[in-house]
């Protein structure tokens, strides 16, 4: 029987000793000049070029780190910017990290009615009939998904028996707007957070924990410990780490007695490590390497303190 | 001085006096099966094919409709469900309609944290840096938005100036699930709609309406009603008429007194109207052609009546 997509990620984890992910968000401010110079020279300044930038970005990103991490999420928006050029971009990257071996959480915060999220499901988890064939058009193992429509554009995800990582409580500042509004005595997030519960379907895994994840920010460690208590089945997808602001002190409550139940998003502090600490840009992987296990390290020393 | 967007919108819809958009939402099953066929016989059944054949089938639609309605708006899903290349023709889609003069409203509810917010809404309503140019990478002339993360994730969409439409009763059966649901004595679609008419920053053009729109459902006519007289200067886009159930007579109470303040959207019941009346596969721009005619007839009586 194949493993539910949630033990793959966890066994992952446990196998690097490494509950992050690393965000690929390859903005080409973030790339070091000659891979743009190399890119530009051969495409001209396009989106082209700029496509064909970013992947050389990722691929030297995911060489450096596939050993010992176990996964990658691939921001959307920093795809799209530079048109489907950059959608093709993001497509590479998918495979070629999947090549790699990592676990790959698509960033596309998609949501919609019915028939709509079943064609978002398909596009990032599933398959595409065209004509007698069957296409998986991006073919990544999670995607974050947005639950403002309830229900109806949750189960088109949930039902491919992938991961999804439904948006409880984000990491920024305006995020209380909606989210902290209490209903009755619970607020929006909590509210929400027990529907992801629910849409897990009670069916967990080897771990304890079903495909219905959650994001919930490390920027709001308060609402982080009292979600990870209230919903025991609901695996956390943890950003606001490094640049956002927050830091080791503020994850450990993201995770069980077992030390399972979150993985922690980092993006640019570890693509764009190459900046931060005075190396050459010849050394961005490497610096990016350093970083990220700098950040296990932290992690692991905050969950064992 | 340049019009202000949502002037644009309006000026359109009273020019062709047919306040209607036509949902471009190709999904290959909708397509007459000769278009299918010759893509298929050039690019085999492969994405490519997919996306050639969506492009070929729009093209005929837009040639069929752009003198009768204002505005089209793809659904960003019926294209990224055929990968990088669906996308490809999402972007040529977008460009042969705001040649032909329609207003695009790239239905893509995108939403994230500010700075990543920031990249969506380059892609779609603004420019993207690329070395010393600056490109549009889809240059729609609005967008949707999920409003879930607050502020944050609205602000960069509409200092661009372009058109939004934030989601706020969604027309599908499970909306109500959150935002239904009561804050003290107003429901959550009420207090969304009310953070939208201060997005709209007060800033409001010829016909009283403000830049930032939001998406009322057809199937809900009585919080359509209620938003309608609450939010005097929200632009409402109402999807939900046609084959979700909603009918002209759903729809007047989301127009003011002066007969404006709404765009109904009809997708399958007009870009598939050769399958309902039994016209041949060959006549099906001319019965979209038909159908929207028919649509702008019954709503005008409604509004009128």
């Amino acid at each position: 029987m194949k493993s539910m997509s949630i033990d793959r990620l966890i066994d992952l984890i446990k196998k690097r000793s490494n509950p992050t992910v690393v965000g690929l968000d390859p903005k080409l401010d973030y790339l070091p000049d000659f891979i743009l110079k190399n890119s530009f020279a051969s495409f001209g300044e396009t989106l082209e070029g700029a496509a064909n930038a970013i992947f050389e970005f990722n691929k030297g990103i995911i060489d450096a780190i596939y050993d010992i991490v176990p996964a990658v999420k691939p921001q959307s928006a920093y795809y799209e910017m530079y048109g489907w050029q950059g959608v093709k971009a993001l497509y590479r990257t998918i495979q070629y990290a999947k090549e790699k071996g990592l676990f790959v959480i698509a960033d596309v915060k998609r949501n919609d009615i019915g028939s709509t999220a079943e064609a978002y499901a398909a596009a990032y988890l599933g398959e595409t009939s065209v004509g007698d064939k069957r296409i998986a058009a991006f073919n990544a193992d999670a995607a974050t998904i947005n639950p403002y429509l309830g229900t109806d554009g949750i189960s088109p995800f949930t039902k491919l028996e992938k991961m999804v990582f439904v948006l409880v409580k984000t990491s920024n500042p305006s995020s209380g707007e909606l989210q902290d509004l209490m209903l009755d005595d619970i607020a929006v997030y909590q509210y929400m957070a027990s529907l992801v519960e629910k849409w897990g379907g009670g069916k967990t895994g080897r771990y304890g924990f079903s495909n219905a994840g959650a994001v919930v920010g490390a920027t709001y460690p308060k609402q982080l410990e009292m979600l990870r208590k209230d919903n025991p089945s609901t695996f956390f997808l943890v950003p606001g780490y490094g640049a956002q602001g927050a830091g080791a002190g503020d994850i450990a409550c993201a995770f069980n007695a077992n030390g399972l139940g979150a993985i922690i998003n980092a993006s640019r502090s570890i693509i764009c490590a190459y900046k931060a600490h005075g190396g050459t840009q010849a050394d961005f992987a490497a610096a990016a390497r350093n970083e990220a296990l700098k950040m296990k390290s932290d992690i692991n020393k905050a969950l064992n303190a």
